[in-house]
């Protein structure tokens, strides 16, 4: 199922995305009186029991909303934690110029750095240095406590796609990168989080980013040094991830950071990042 | 105004502290007919109408908790974020062998990472070198975007004592520390949240921890490099700081890290921090 959330007058509101168009899960469950859930969060946090609710009401639906008509929302938009992995990519570490990890390297980004397919993004305006970097992003399903590697995937509610933008001066002006990261909308999310019975094989998605129609990043999910099931059994070897949590996977090679001539993103800049079967995210700099 | 968070067979209730006893915000309101908030999470959102509201209820209160009674809970519960400030003392980053920074240092901790005052801290199993890092930690009261320095005392809601646990050995697996530092259980916040106006100056504090009575750390707020004001002020620059989101200040020296006996944390130790004119946390390692 390919969930998208959108924008109304009542609030961001929980649509699946179908052949037809988008079904308004709420509005459709009302008019055929059905019970269904009306955000992301309370189909995550309900697994099977809202996907039935939820295959009732599409069965159901005559109704359809043209997807050129909705204006995005996060396609998540208050999970309890957002947790980027850095450096996944052997490619991508040899262009930053740091060492290949031993192990998985985390940072945070916050609820208040989401943002949706198709938003503006205003950088602040102590950066100059604006990058890139598309990423697979897997959100958590059930609640996850030192879970093997083998089952960890069985944790994963779905996948989106993610842009995980970075300030560079700003990511390294210290020890730290969270400065350079949890920046207020640079974690764009979307346009779908699609259920994880629709993808195969996470580890086997082609994974692009174009800025301006410039392909700049083009790799497969294949290369992360660390795989998703590794990342949430090792998280969840020191901490409880919840239904809801976020983590971003890390991205290839191909940013800006990388290249010789280090022309930052400026404003009016298109980024497309897609991600094989997942979607394809688009900003622009405001 | 001097708040606590305790247990209850209905979940997690306010209280406020008075030289009689506590008094239970809501059963007190609900006894006398007046509106009041339920959990600090309100009581901060509303600010000011929530302050008042509560004295009236104070006022009239006639029942008082002995606060032996009450099991805490965690000062705050739901802070939508946790940026812990790192390498804030010149002591402490001398014993912890980095340089002096040039600009505040953010990791991250969550909400799992919570624990009450009293609370049994059960480490990971995969870390044998936990460490205490007593902390002044302050709760942002208003949303923050752009403030500066001058004003951003003002964004503060109130203060609490933090232990902001570490496993020393994740902290230094790699480029980043969060994998060390966001572990369950290992940021345990109170006993209190008082509120700004009671705190004269919160860079002129006595800051202490003990190990089974063995006092570690011992300094003053004074002593940080970057005071409380310009970390919500640098942070405000990236990112919109909202009511409820939690900032531990840093950590002065003698943490077991910095010593060269290195004898971590074992089960049963028992670990007092306190923050001058704050309150004085207490837990015990399970």
């Amino acid at each position: 199922m390919k969930f998208v959330s959108f924008q109304s007058a009542d609030g961001v509101k929980l649509g699946v995305v179908t052949d037809k168009g988008i079904v308004d899960v709420r509005a459709i469950a009302e008019k055929v009186g059905l019970n269904a859930p009306s955000t992301i969060e309370e189909v995550i946090a309900t697994g099977e029991t809202a996907i039935n609710q939820i295959q009732q009401v599409l069965s159901q639906s005559k109704e359809f909303i043209d997807e050129a008509e909705i204006t995005y929302a996060p396609a998540i938009q208050k999970p309890g934690k957002i947790i980027c992995a850095g450096a996944n990519y052997l490619a991508h570490v040899a262009e930053s110029n740091i060492n290949v990890p031993e192990f998985p390297i985390y940072f945070p980004k916050y609820q208040s750095s989401l943002a949706a397919h198709n938003e503006a993004i205003v950088p602040p305006s102590i950066s100059k240095q604006i990058d890139y970097e598309v990423e697979l992003v897997a959100v958590i399903g059930k609640q996850a406590k030192n879970v093997s590697e083998e089952d960890a995937l069985d944790y994963v509610f779905g996948y989106s796609v993610g842009n995980d933008l970075s300030a560079r001066e700003l990511q390294f002006r210290g020890l730290q990168w969270m400065y350079g990261k949890a920046i207020d909308k640079f974690a764009p999310i979307g346009p779908y989080l699609v259920t994880a019975d629709e993808i195969t094989d996470p580890q086997d998605l082609n994974i692009k980013c174009w800025v301006n129609e410039d392909l700049r990043q083009s790799s497969n999910t294949k290369h992360m040094i660390f795989p998703i099931a590794e990342m949430i059994s090792d998280l969840s070897k020191i901490m409880t991830l919840e239904p809801g949590d976020v983590l971003f996977t890390g991205t290839p090679e191909g940013v800006i950071l990388g290249r010789e001539d280090k022309v930052w993103l400026k404003a009016g800049d298109e980024i497309v990042c897609e991600v094989e079967g997942v979607g394809r995210l688009v900003n622009r700099l405001a």
